[in-house]
């Protein structure tokens, strides 16, 4: 994959529409130096959208598609339609080697059917996973996976998550043998179900994959930073995730309330306001948005349905960066390095 | 079970130590009228404690245990040693109906092992389940379970834990037909693993249940007081529950970090500094404190280990609650009314 590669857009996808999308192509275009796009959808739409972004234009091809994937149709129903949405025609030009990543605001469920259908998944790897880089209190974000792609996993699958999560962790995050925690409900060897115990011992054995397994990890550690690659089935992974975004939302409009409470605490509310700035920015799931599909050949990226178009800017400097990294070759490489101790 | 029944607290469980304890029993009879207690562990040490508390002596009783089940306890051993350690003697003391309630800040296996074989689990239950109660932002708090008792649950387990966790809804949050939901990854009929969705439809089909199915719930909308009661297994419970306390203390280190970066905002922070203590109040464990094992013939509180006075007096306040609702007639009511629904 050429490092210049453009990223394929599914214009059409998300709850805000084509205006937000582009407004996020034409954000991270101002961003990210030299980026170029497929804008992916219906043309005549398109086109006029990007008269309100001039910037936009010289750096974007647009590519043709009449149907939308809805946002409630089931995974089923989409991959039947893949070559006429902008979703299926999105994740095509990847498959075709002709754009990097294709980035979509669009339904989650038809997205990963479609992109395991079109890409396949990479040889080593039995089942792909959903990531994302969330905030901590370390130096860097951390990667946890999966989100929610496999509702049900084996250990095996926990080891190839490891292993994913910890090439995207050395290429992107910068980290020579990051550290690799599986989720569980305590930190003793006999906690959990089977899996995880049987994940655990695999990893506690295979010693040569670059990665530093750390054990395991309780939900409450997850945002500390010390770890950089959590890994989990994805029913505790969605569940653990949305926990937290609520969680983080809720304390938030506590503390929205308390500052509202007394005219005092509106005045203190006001003078401190550039730091609660700095927290809501912090917080603000637009400044992290972008989860990635680990284990295809070729890379998806998932923007929140409700994304902004900071959120949709967000998601496609993942995408640019993991292109540039040149991720896929980057895990299929550790993959057969460490075939043997994987597969073992 | 007479509502006046005292409550036996293990005075040597938890991180904190006796003088915790004690601080915390102290706490209770001063905030709930009328509480006695039978105080568990060792007598002389005990004695020597409550030197520091008159309210307490006039209230208590002591009940000698020479034995402390530590904290790395497994517990198979912990079992072992029921008879004479301060947390086997005050779940005996509930057994033989002494006492209504137990109360402990020790190790949380062992006090689930050691309560099951001693109470045993209700008639139509099939396994207890840890339940608690969650700040939101509804009207009331929000019931959860189970929160780790049962690392895997099928549908009939869930079923259980949704007419449990319904009759605690209905005795201490005072709700006619509270509205109970399932912890899901998504909120449409397909979603999840066969063992939600078969609870799912287990629920949807048992009209007669004094309890409101609202469907699915996801990690996000746990707090936001939209639901009374919220199912799972113990596997993804527990790691909710531990995200959210993590994310509900990462959140306030940023502000902490926030209010520090400038002279401007540590200004701000003074003076809205009542709004601040106020959101610290409603969020600090402490006033949470005290999960419930629901599903044994009596009843078992367990305590934070790292629970302060505060806390452990938090933790008897739930358990004297209990108490004075009868919360085990309760349930077993609930249980045999509608024991062909929640059976079949």
């Amino acid at each position: 994959m050429s490092p210049d590669a453009r990223i394929a857009v599914d214009a059409m996808g998300g709850d805000e529409g084509l205006a937000t999308m582009l407004g996020g192509v034409a954000q991270a275009r101002r961003r990210f130096d030299g980026l170029r796009f497929f804008l992916v959808g219906d043309e005549e739409q398109i086109r006029a959208g990007l008269a309100n972004h001039p910037n936009l234009t010289a750096a974007s091809e647009i590519v043709h598609a009449p149907d939308v994937v809805a946002s409630d149709a089931k995974p089923s129903q989409a991959i039947r339609r893949a070559k006429t949405t902008s979703m299926g025609v999105a994740i095509d030009l990847v498959k075709q080697g002709r754009a990097g990543a294709a980035v979509s605001s669009g339904n989650t469920g038809a997205l990963m059917a479609m992109a395991k259908l079109a890409l396949r998944t990479m040889p080593g790897i039995d089942r792909p996973a959903l990531a994302a880089m969330l905030p901590s209190l370390g130096e860097t974000d951390t990667v946890m996976l999966d989100l929610g792609a496999n509702t049900e996993c084996d250990a095996r699958n926990l080891i190839q998550f490891a292993v994913m999560g910890a090439a995207w962790a050395r290429t992107t995050l910068d980290l020579a043998s990051p550290r690799v925690a599986l989720l569980n409900i305590g930190t003793e060897d006999l906690k959990g179900t089977d899996k995880v115990r049987e994940a655990a011992a695999m990893l506690k054995a295979a010693t040569h994959l670059p990665l530093t397994f750390s054990g395991y990890i309780e939900g409450n550690s997850i945002s500390r930073g010390d770890v950089d690659v959590v890994v989990c089935d994805g029913f505790s992974g969605n569940i653990a995730l949305k926990t937290a975004e609520g969680t983080a939302r809720f304390v938030a409009d506590l503390l929205k309330r308390a500052f509202r409470s007394s005219v005092r605490s509106k005045i203190g509310f006001l003078i401190s306001r550039p730091a609660t700035e700095l927290l809501r920015g912090h917080l603000d799931p637009n400044n992290h948005n972008g989860a990635v599909f680990l284990g295809l050949n070729g890379l998806v990226v998932k923007s929140h349905g409700g994304a902004t178009e900071r959120g949709v800017a967000h998601a496609i400097g993942v995408a640019a960066k993991m292109v540039r990294d040149d991720l896929t070759r980057r895990i299929t490489d550790d993959l057969a390095h460490f075939e043997g101790e994987v597969a073992a």
